[in-house]
């Protein structure tokens, strides 16, 4: 299928059925006898119910098994701030998957405003409709803050896929690509190119999961504590990434490194850079549709693991690994916040869902469609709920 | 049924089904094909289509057939101020009348939040995920201003259903009770027993239906431009109603009414009083479950047609006769705003349903489960919007 064609019939399909997702009735209404009981007055009891006793509104209505996908259509795939209006066909996609891949209700929240308080505000005071808030393709800096406010504000789940479900996807993987390359996560040395929202989220999950060699490097170059063109969140990052404490571009550091992460444009991995990597890299290319390096290219010029975004590669790293469990299993466990314990789990579950027989270098991500991994990843994180007795250590 | 039974059985139902409506996806994703053309990369080309295009969001997404049920819980049912969480049995019941009734998703946003301009932003921030905004259960006077302000700065359908709503089907079954008694609407002497949101609301619409002569009567007293408890609402509407310049109470007013119209509460209408009405009196006594009077106290004293909130007696005034279909035909037409003459229009269209034939004292309203009912009301507002080219004058 080609783009034009692509293009046709994804505008075509959303045409034919208005859009992707709609609210319907579990319970139908045939009978005085039925509204007397979802509606008046015996709904009257039901509320009181919940007046009485808060928390059984998770039990009594679909709230508890309700997500919000929240964005303000600022950084919307790789098009940039296209608004919430145009963004609206991608978060009713989530939502779909939301649905198909972990039997959650999810609802988009496409919001007119850009202001960082009034978003805090608009999903603080829509707390008593959600049991849980997805934030979705919202422009860095600003989902930072809007990600650190409501975690601190809400005692509901809050999660930022675009930064925390590929860090999960891509730990996941660089879990079983170490092992494919017969290295130990202390001693590799990794590069993330790329140093927004999800480079640093990357490069924050890394760490805590074990990693310990870490440089990024955004456009303006490598992330060193003593750049003057750092913002706040590189600032950060800096004090405890680049050990070797080197300045310059993305050619200084790449030597001799062991796994390459592309979160950055199309064609910024050279194949001679390739080359100059430590013995069986690891590339995993996630610009999409381009990547940083097309994998043929890259295995050419002796990468022995390469992960792309794309479905039509080997390896594809995809948050749907991630996300639909991460909810499933916070929201089982009442979770009140994600933790980065939860994430860990969740990427250990995602790793370990490949049998070590069947690991290989072209075979280090389960497929995205699986509908096994967010069972495991749900149960995974549930438990990882479980052990923490949910107090735990509020990261964004 | 008893009352415990309907209890148990309503709270057992919320329970086993955890709340009554899910968000389903309208297409399955069962392979990377699907995907593509649902989520990445192929939801990337509608995004762009709507970003060149906003209206498209309506034909492309969900959000052209979306309506929001907007409460802050604070005048839930007789239930009073229970609280947003506590609110929502009710707005989900109200979400499953719309898909029921008119094949409209609807879902229920429970507002953390009762301040005025908070409720406000809110809504207007979601302007871009809703195609209406149906207001529910706002206590008055705060319901007013949240309404007006509302309207004035959306360009979608705004509507608060126990002002409109009941004001609308009280229109359809008094076309038809005058009709029933041989009665001319510029004659009759109205008395509106209640003088909030919904009393307040009907005597706007009887007026500008072509009724003339409505007096209402609040707890203080009748209302009477000259009385010092006015609140703002009841002075301006002091201004047009009250032609007999009466002082007092609820019996110096009905004597010689015509109709009597309760929204007020249980037993608030004497059967002594029915007695010192004209001849053949309409009592609509709808304060629910208890209401002004019984039907059978209410014949007895000598009424015509009797109509309660009731579903256990004839002649029932429920809003269910009129939103869908309200909102059906304002959303089909494209209309900005709903309108008095979209509601006038609302309530000929119930009226008609029963023709003249089947007309009779104890079935001047049609059955509110009747599903003809909201399309043939969606097909008056639309022609009505049409007719208007929907510039009209904007009303609350």
């Amino acid at each position: 299928m080609n783009h034009k064609n692509l293009k046709e019939l994804a505008i075509q399909l959303h045409r034919q059925y208005k859009g992707k997702i709609e609210v319907v009735s579990k319970v139908e209404i045939n009978s005085e006898a039925d509204l007397s009981l979802v509606y008046t007055p015996g709904v009257g009891d039901v509320c009181k119910e919940i007046e009485k006793n808060p928390e059984e509104i998770n039990h009594l209505t679909s709230r508890g098994n309700m997500v919000a996908v929240v964005t303000d259509g600022t950084a919307v795939l790789g098009l940039g701030d296209i608004g919430p209006g145009a963004a609206m066909p991608v978060m009713e996609g989530k939502c779909m998957l939301f649905k198909t891949f972990a039997d959650i209700d999810a609802f988009p929240i496409c919001l007119d405003t850009k202001n960082v308080d009034e978003i805090v505000a608009v999903v603080k005071a829509l707390q008593p409709t959600f049991a849980g808030i997805n934030l979705e393709d919202i422009s860095a800096p600003r989902c930072f803050e809007i990600e650190e406010r409501l975690k601190r504000d809400l005692n509901i789940p809050v999660f930022h896929d675009d930064q925390h479900g590929t860090a999960i996807v891509v730990l996941a993987g660089l879990l079983n690509g170490v092992k494919v390359v017969g290295k130990q996560m202390e001693k590799v040395e990794i590069v993330i190119n790329g140093a927004g929202a999800a480079g640093i989220s990357i490069a924050k999950l890394l760490l805590r999961a074990g990693f310990v060699n870490i440089t990024l490097v955004s456009l303006e170059g490598v992330v060193h504590k003593s750049e003057d063109w750092l913002n706040p969140n590189q600032q950060n990052i800096a004090k405890v990434t680049n050990k070797k404490n080197i300045k310059g571009t993305l050619q200084d550091v790449i030597i001799d490194a062991d796994v390459f992460i592309g979160v950055s444009g199309p064609a910024a991995l050279k194949p001679e850079l390739v080359k100059k990597m430590a013995k069986d890299p690891i590339v995993f290319a996630m610009a999409n549709p381009i990547p940083e390096i097309y994998p043929e290219e890259a295995l050419a010029a002796g990468a022995k693991v390469v992960g792309t975004g794309r479905s039509d590669y080997p390896n594809q790293i995809n948050n749907l690994l991630a996300f639909p469990g991460i909810f499933r299993g916070a929201m089982d466990s009442g979770a009140t916040d994600i933790t980065v314990e939860m994430k860990i789990a969740a990427a250990y579950a995602i790793a370990n869902m490949i049998p070590e027989k069947e690991l290989s270098s072209s075979f280090v991500i389960p497929n995205a469609l699986n509908k096994e991994v967010p069972k495991v990843v749900a149960r995974a994180v549930a438990d990882s709920v479980l052990k923490q007795g949910q107090v735990s250590i509020k990261t964004s």
